[in-house]
């Protein structure tokens, strides 16, 4: 038989033993655009919490020609990667790591390369991805504590924080890690990080900071060795202003000193004492491997850190920049009628904005009209009220660069009101 | 202190702490091009094992505008790279994963999905690529046997694999699994995958098929359903012609019976019953989120699947063009003088050959006298013998849909007989 035709009926079959009304659907309807929207013009702007709007510059970098793991080029941009990633956190001795997968891969880094099973880690939870922080730790036997947030949209106390890192000292077992969500995007919670970071210097020194950051990676401000934070993980797809594939972490020495032998750690992908002589020789421009990195992709990444870097002002410029921009939004939100969901403006993100809808109108009011005129935005996401609110991120290349804020506001505005 | 400063210095700082020349040279010299080579002309043509030449409009989808991974055009793409990795692998019925990461990434998902802490794992071992799987099973506490390969280049002999298989069996605790590299990349041993599965048919049915394809799929015959095999991973970067940053599964029903539950499995990143909604919904063309996915190589992936599934014969005829490059890259090596590594033409990979140095010649001699010709190939990669010999990859876009191989054997003879 030919083979063609075999192809075709195994589809088929497959089709009719799944039952599937939509893989169906898919072969009579005209295929959608392949890979992508047919044109930029019809592609609505994206402005949910990441992934955001690319530079051209860094879509470019995403098409380059083919380039091995040893090409000199490539090497360069990896070592230029490892640099400028250490100058986004703002410490002189961290040791990055860029891996291809998602941000998420960050969780199963820091629950089996800085916590052992067993052994006790503290999350400060602050919407749905603190809860799969706790997740991810519980799946690989750490014996996880939770300091909850009863209201979506809240800060859990500090001084709650305080007594469970106390306590859990005095009884002699102090936890290993303490994990904040640096933005969490379900809530748009700004994570209180630097006076935790204090709390934890006063009452548990040796408890090592996370941030999951992956919604606030490079857009809010993080001073690594300032502040005594000692592990990040975020992804490519956020502030970074990069398409997604890439889990950007950074280690302090005194979490490398904590990382067990490469064979005790109970992972091996995301293995960072085994990806450690990696990244040294691709910062020493010498080429290394140990699974093939997502060329294309760290490209891209060296470009958008060159231009990240190059704001006037360098971090603290584009700290300041999702400032303004977060200034600008909520303002925009009161003079629209609505309210946010986040608990007061002072607590919540730089990076994104959680929007209560106003009475009589919900997610097939809005998102839709919105789309219509352009505009992609994220429904909610909290279990206890994500029909409640819809999502705007505001980050990046969107807000440093262009002036496409205000021509979104302009446009929720109209459909806020309509 | 203004911070662009702040900024540098610490960079200063780091280059001074590491006592690194090559930061210190990398500041000083003039950049490299950035994000690639600073146009096509002068960038070698990739012909290494992997990543590969990327087709025109697979570079294309790589720079699409931003789109969320709830954005219909995106849940079209992947719904359809599913479908369609389920045809490249000749299945009426598997279940597919398409995950953010290296092809390494299956190693983790076999040794925490398949097979338990402390059970058992017979690895096939025909180069360096299945000593990694080795690595990544002991990694995870699987009690591992292998069958070695005395000489690289050779083949295990499939009476040691049966024997193996049948005294386990009889001893009354049967491997769990038994893997397969494909193409062994260090050696270009192609298995004898029909015959093993064929074995463990015959005297160990309970044992699951596991190829590590990372540098056979697609490219080389494998035909799921009809052979037995009840997993295979792989890396998009190889003959799917794809850049990297994609790991790519696919488990038999079989498979995905044995999985335990999602609480159970030694991960949480690449825990497959967690991501099998995630796939169904995919396929169902509904939203739905685990992690973020690498939406940009998903739509170039979509591309390539589609361009590989045209060929004409489909998979028959994308096996067959691959034959036929061997048989033409086999009768060059004779020609110019040179032996292969692997034993001999019959056990060779379609996709990849090592060949031996001539007599007075090694890397330095040949492999810049092909880069400057505009030819990027690989060294040689076993331990045992590593520089005895090079590679040189052929498959995918390169082998299918230019004669881009002809004009490579054309500079290779000039290059070896010089």
């Amino acid at each position: 038989m030919h083979a063609s035709r075999v192809l075709r009926s195994v589809a088929q079959n497959a089709a009719k033993a799944a039952g599937s009304v939509s893989a169906t659907l898919s072969r009579s309807k005209p295929a959608l655009p392949t890979g992508g929207y047919a044109s930029e013009a019809v592609r609505p702007k994206l402005f949910i919490p990441g992934p955001i709007e690319f530079h051209p510059e860094v879509l470019k970098a995403m098409s380059a020609g083919a380039r091995g793991h040893t090409d000199p080029t490539l090497i360069e941009d990896f070592g230029r990667c490892i640099e400028m990633t250490r100058d986004v956190f703002i410490s002189k001795d961290a040791q990055p790591f860029i891996v291809s997968g998602s941000g998420a891969l960050g969780w199963d880094a820091v629950a089996t390369n800085l916590v052992g099973h067993g052994e006790k880690a503290l999350v400060v939870q602050t919407g749905h991805f603190s809860d799969r922080f706790t997740e991810c730790f519980v799946q690989y036997g750490v014996d996880v504590s939770v300091i909850e947030t009863p209201t979506p949209g809240a800060r859990p106390s500090n001084d709650a924080i305080e007594k469970a890192l106390s306590d859990a000292k005095k009884a002699g077992n102090p936890f290993k890690v303490i994990t904040v969500t640096g933005v969490d995007t379900s809530t748009a919670v700004l994570a209180d990080l630097k006076n935790i970071c204090n709390i934890v210097k006063a009452v548990s020194p040796d408890t090592l900071v996370v941030v999951d950051a992956v919604c606030s990676a490079a857009g809010e401000e993080l001073r690594m060795d300032e502040w005594g934070v000692d592990f990040v993980l975020t992804g490519s797809q956020k502030a970074f202003g990069v398409p997604p594939g890439l889990c950007i972490m950074i280690a302090s020495q005194k979490a490398m000193a904590r990382m067990p032998a490469k064979e005790k750690v109970r992972n091996y992908f995301v293995n960072l004492p085994r990806w450690l002589p990696i990244m040294q020789a691709y910062e020493a421009r010498q080429p290394s491997y140990f699974a093939t990195p997502a060329v294309n992709t760290v490209g891209a990444l060296r470009v958008g850190l060159e231009q990240m870097l190059a704001t006037p002002g360098g971090m603290d410029g584009y700290f300041e920049a999702h400032r303004r921009t977060k200034a600008k939004v909520h303002a925009a939100v009161k003079d629209m009628g609505c309210e946010l969901l986040t608990q007061n403006s002072d607590i919540a993100a730089n990076l994104l904005t959680c929007i209560k809808y106003p009475k009589g109108k919900g997610a097939a009011q809005v998102l839709p009209a919105m789309k219509a005129a352009g505009w992609f935005l994220a429904a909610g996401l909290h279990p206890k009220c994500k029909d409640e609110y819809f999502r705007v991120g505001h980050m990046g290349y969107s807000v440093t660069q262009t002036d496409l804020v205000d021509k979104l506001l302009v446009d929720l505005k109209k459909v806020i009101q309509a």
